[in-house]
């Protein structure tokens, strides 16, 4: 018997791919969550039928939601990343030694154990006397800590479920109050060929609250349409003027520093997303 | 009753999309050759079960092919496709006012016929008076005009059936011999997540023919991980020492001047494809 884990990634069209077996499924307070082993891609998370991560194409991810931001400050100290819960984003944080404290706010403390069990690469540095890790609702973290983060990183699921309030300009707002008066704020905002609503919203949100607001993509086989966009927004520092040569070398598989300033020529209908039409 | 047609892109994984009605349906002397309606896609063109084109993504890849080696070289007058029936190359091509003629060396007649019926704006440079279509076997096309092009593009499907000869050393040879002294060549070169051997083998075999051999990838969502790469090839001319003021502004939806150079700042894993490693 073959097994296959087919995710439509829109009403019309997914990806599939073939699995050894099922490792783990539960229904957790917040969402499903179910492990299976595929042949493609080594291990995969799927949090509400949604591939969240796989072992095969996970640094693609932890590596470009990371490194941008911590690239372009100059000496980030006190990172928060909201959801997350794999542990992959704070493995990338930990790579830069100016970081000095890695807050984890994860709604849902079950993708934290499941990760430990399945994901021990992914999960390596959660164990960091670094890490402070704290199962909460992320939104409440950020009203309750003002003034207080070098870097936010928004590692959030799909705009559907418990990270919906993450894609409204409430929320930016309030990343903009907990971070200090020259902080910097990552989001992953989905397909530019699948989500290009989202993308025009959500870049116009963040312009509108930050003073400098870029966007760049990544490739993630396993998400929709293979393409993957990041938008940051920065009160100060801009990443297009940041100096290749003082960048620290990290040990990374995508990520390195001659890209950082090559990842903003984006692709011409990738560029329109970021520009008013109004 | 709901239609999907699935591809599996390698063994073990695949896409799988929502189609209205088949088109067409024939198999030709070369390959199967079947045009399908999608809902997220447009129409589709499937060559021995393998996504060639759809009317979405189709300009990632007919712009990529053609406009880095274009805008790399100074003056190119002479140039020629191999395979590229559906003309979505041709189109590209034409949009550089030095061209003088464009040579279509297409195996596969059937496939420049089913374009023009099923794919009409990727098929509306096929009868410019610039445009020379000869239906032919590329590799005898290039064996018998040595000296003559500026430019090369090996727009090929995959490296099988009919295509396995493209993907072959004696064959760039022979390019480099049909290209005159200061000719540049371009050929698609498969997904860096799943075709790494054959691209190892490829750069190797341009980069021990060519003095100037340069890899570059760009985002296609219909083809196999959503990253696919290309393999230039250079007699003379560095695409990274163009001057991005020279290049002439062409109505684009993907390459524009600016990114020119950066992609050439390739993901660590890709960029490691190109490194020699023995």
């Amino acid at each position: 018997m073959e097994l296959w884990y087919t995710e439509k990634q829109t009403k019309n069209h997914g990806i599939t791919t073939k699995i050894k077996r099922t490792l783990h499924s539960e229904v957790t307070p917040f969402q499903t969550l179910d492990v299976v082993e595929t042949h493609q891609f080594g291990n995969l998370l799927v949090l509400d039928g949604m591939v969240m991560t796989t072992d095969k194409d996970e640094f693609v991810y932890h590596e470009m939601i990371s490194h941008v931001a911590l690239h372009t400050h100059p000496n980030p100290k006190q990172v928060l990343i909201v959801g997350g819960g794999d542990g992959g984003v704070v493995r990338e944080v930990l790579k830069h030694p100016s970081v000095e404290r890695v807050v984890l706010a994860e709604i849902d403390g079950r993708v934290i154990e499941a990760s430990k069990e399945y994901f021990p690469a992914i999960a390596a540095g959660l164990s960091d006397p670094k890490v402070d890790i704290q199962v909460v609702d992320g939104i409440r973290h950020i009203e309750e800590n003002p003034d207080t983060y070098d870097v936010v990183l928004i590692d959030s699921t799909e705009p559907v479920g418990p990270a919906v309030g993450l894609f409204q300009k409430p929320f930016y707002q309030k990343v903009y109050e907990a971070l200090k008066s020259d902080g910097i704020m990552v989001a992953q905002t989905e397909s530019p060929w699948f989500n290009q609503d989202l993308i025009r919203q959500v870049f116009a949100d963040i312009s509108s609250t930050f003073s400098i607001t870029r966007l760049y993509t990544a490739s993630i086989p396993t998400y929709p349409s293979g393409l993957w966009s990041f938008t940051l927004g920065s009160k100060q520092y801009d990443p297009l003027e940041v100096e290749e040569a003082i960048m620290e070398q990290i040990d990374t598989k995508y990520y390195h520093p001659g890209m950082h300033k090559a990842l903003f020529q984006l692709p011409v209908f990738v560029q329109e997303l970021t520009e008013n039409k109004e």
